[in-house]
């Protein structure tokens, strides 16, 4: 097979966003990725935003190209077909991923007994274990406190769950590090992340830490103004909003030659006495270089100046809701080779994103859907877990399995 | 070496946050990364924050652990020596990550004739290689939109750079994935990534392009409210701010439990005609449960409830400020492994992050500083271009390179 992660297999017990994105970027470079889930599916079968049909899109997105099996795992037998699956023989197998954190059957000193060479990469809520998601450890770190307009008292959320997207994608590249030392040295491990250590780490790498220790004041909201340098959103004529940005001496320059406002910048320099190509002079002024530019877009609609702000080069942008974007933007369209229109039974068409990464070795790997819940348990039985015909069945009428056909089946 | 990724060379040519933080994850988990950088630093040199002496934290804090050399690029000398530091012999070594997007002498065409099997990564603004930020890229694809207090009419940016963040996560396991396959096949290639793909794929894995198609009303502001199931922020009768979470129906019951509200969340069930054990049941009616849990929380204070909520394992958190959060949360402390306090020239003393995976089979690497501009640039001449000292004292001589001892020197 033509693929980036070509037979690397790896068996996935999850739920929500981080590690089935994990699983699913690894899918989508080309690895063989397993979900198991629990007959009646997991804690994310149902998540927001759902279709018409009552289906999950989040759980649709986020599970893309896997295979799917469902167990019983509260009953011996499924306990011991999940371990049989997650530590099946293979080269580039013998990798797991969870944040089920299930003790005993699951953790990885009894999975391990089963394959010494066992990879397993643990998310878990804080570094003692203790539930945290992405919407308790972003207040806890001070991320909505320094978010919102200027001046706004309360602390301001995100939409997005930042840290569990970091904390996903650092599940993959942990797998893939302990992957080539297992290479090289023949040995496997547990790699175990902490959620809120993936956001305590990052504020500090960003030098907030560094900043909240050595220097006085708190950082505070600042709207949507570019932190540090100068960025800023404008009201156009034609009511659209835009964003410039300042942040390099040639953005800057570009922005400035761009909006004629050279010789109001170079009076606003000597009344201030400071020099604007200083990045945090920019910040300091910023609300006065603001007024300055206000005018200026307030006076012209966004296609008066789209096609010079593109030919000068300059960092900028339109604000969009999703559904604008979904019909103003083509790199949210198969235009974009990420993208594939796909029709999905019970979900609709929509444009599917791949991976974002083009790997010139190998194709672009096309979106594939979401597995339904159990799909592939007859599959899995047979290929990775190597069990018999009978066996299957038995596992089948024990109800410690379920597919969908067979669901349909017992149904009849 | 005692290190997850010893004996891997990864050289970086870079700005800002994605590819710094790409270069320095790797750093963290124990590979050579040499970031090369002009003479005069890098754009993003004096990037905010700054310590009181002017230094930049956020520099620091992202090019933590790495060799640095300062060269003049201008200069065909500076030209070959970057290329010959790029793709240096080693089986680990020619790797490559920019996001820098240099045509001619920098590009994977060019570089790639000194080194047939160079992997390149290179992260662009978009995928037609215009400039974006991640302040551009946000507002572009709708997430301030659906960002900040219910009712709010202007979009809400976030003050957290998250697409870079993931973005560099991406180049880091990119980077991993085409070693692996270098590995096997014994091929360079060029990976290239758009910040601009990274949001909107991300975007698609969470369902929001799925809803944007097949949903009526476009989503709107929520607050704080956890989307799709319940999840909200209470003051308490100290001031202080706390977030509660009923994602999982075992979170919910929690909370209605803790918070003793069983009967009126029944009768709440009753009025509406709603089952609460349904999340979205629960998003539906965020506004009539948070009715029913405000005067819970306003009448109690944070410590009357925390040891409660502790020992129910209720999914929570207080809201803090990042100053807050170091002064009560031993997650920012080195009392977290994660963490160790580092006295830094110029920036001071505080708790300084390493990477946040701990993987068993090997100790957990501590952070090192960030190197001073051009700090190794004797060093990678010698071991790593291979230079003659004559040759290396020529090209300090004729201010190809700097170091900070040369400057010193040269100033003297």
């Amino acid at each position: 097979m033509n693929r980036m992660l070509n037979g690397m297999r790896v068996v996935e017990g999850s739920a929500f966003v981080a590690v089935p994105l994990a699983g699913m970027t690894l899918a989508q470079m080309g690895a063989e990725v397993i979900r198991f889930d629990r007959i009646e599916g997991g804690l994310d079968a149902g998540r927001w935003p759902l279709a018409p049909s009552g289906q999950s899109l989040f759980w649709a997105g986020l599970n893309k190209g896997k295979k799917s099996i469902a167990v019983d795992m509260r009953s011996p037998e499924g306990q011991a077909l999940v371990t049989r699956i997650i530590t099946a023989s293979g080269k580039d197998a013998g990798m797991f991923l969870t944040n089920l954190r299930v003790r005993g059957w699951m953790d990885h000193e009894t999975l391990s007994q089963h394959r010494r060479d066992l990879i397993m990469v643990t998310l878990m809520g804080d570094r003692q274990g203790r539930p945290q998601v992405d919407y308790t450890v972003n207040p806890a770190l001070g991320i909505p406190d320094m978010t919102g307009p200027e001046g706004h008292d309360a602390p301001v959320a995100a939409a997005l769950p930042a840290w569990d997207l970091i904390a996903g994608n650092m599940v993959v590249s942990s797998l893939l590090a302990a992957e080539r030392h297992r290479l090289r040295h023949g040995e496997g491990q547990e790699v175990e992340i902490a959620l809120k250590d993936v956001a305590a780490a990052t504020i500090g790498h960003l030098g907030m830490i560094g900043d909240a220790v050595v220097n006085g004041p708190e950082r505070t909201k600042a709207g949507n103004a570019l932190y540090g340098a100068y960025g800023q959103d404008f009201i156009c004529a034609c009511g659209r909003r835009v964003m410039v940005i300042g942040l390099t001496g040639r953005q800057w320059a570009g922005l400035v030659k761009a909006t004629g406002s050279g010789e109001a910048m170079e009076a606003l320099a000597r009344q201030s006495g400071r020099d604007l190509r200083d990045e945090g002079v920019r910040w300091d002024l910023r609300h006065e270089i603001t007024a300055i530019l206000r005018p200026w877009f307030a006076a012209r609609r966004v296609e008066d100046f789209a096609e010079e702000f593109e030919t000068r080069g300059l960092t900028w942008s339109v604000f969009r809701s999703v559904k604008q974007a979904l019909r103003e933007d083509p790199d949210l369209s198969e235009a974009n080779p990420m993208f594939s229109m796909l029709d999905q039974p019970g979900l609709g068409r929509f444009p599917v994103p791949g991976h974002p990464g083009a790997f010139s070795a190998r194709p672009r790997i096309r979106p594939e859907p979401a597995p339904a819940l159990g799909q592939h348990t007859e599959e899995i039985l047979g290929d990775v877990a190597r069990l018999s015909d009978t066996e299957i069945a038995q596992l089948f009428d024990k109800g410690v399995v379920q597919s969908p056909r067979h669901a349909a089946r017992s149904a009849a």
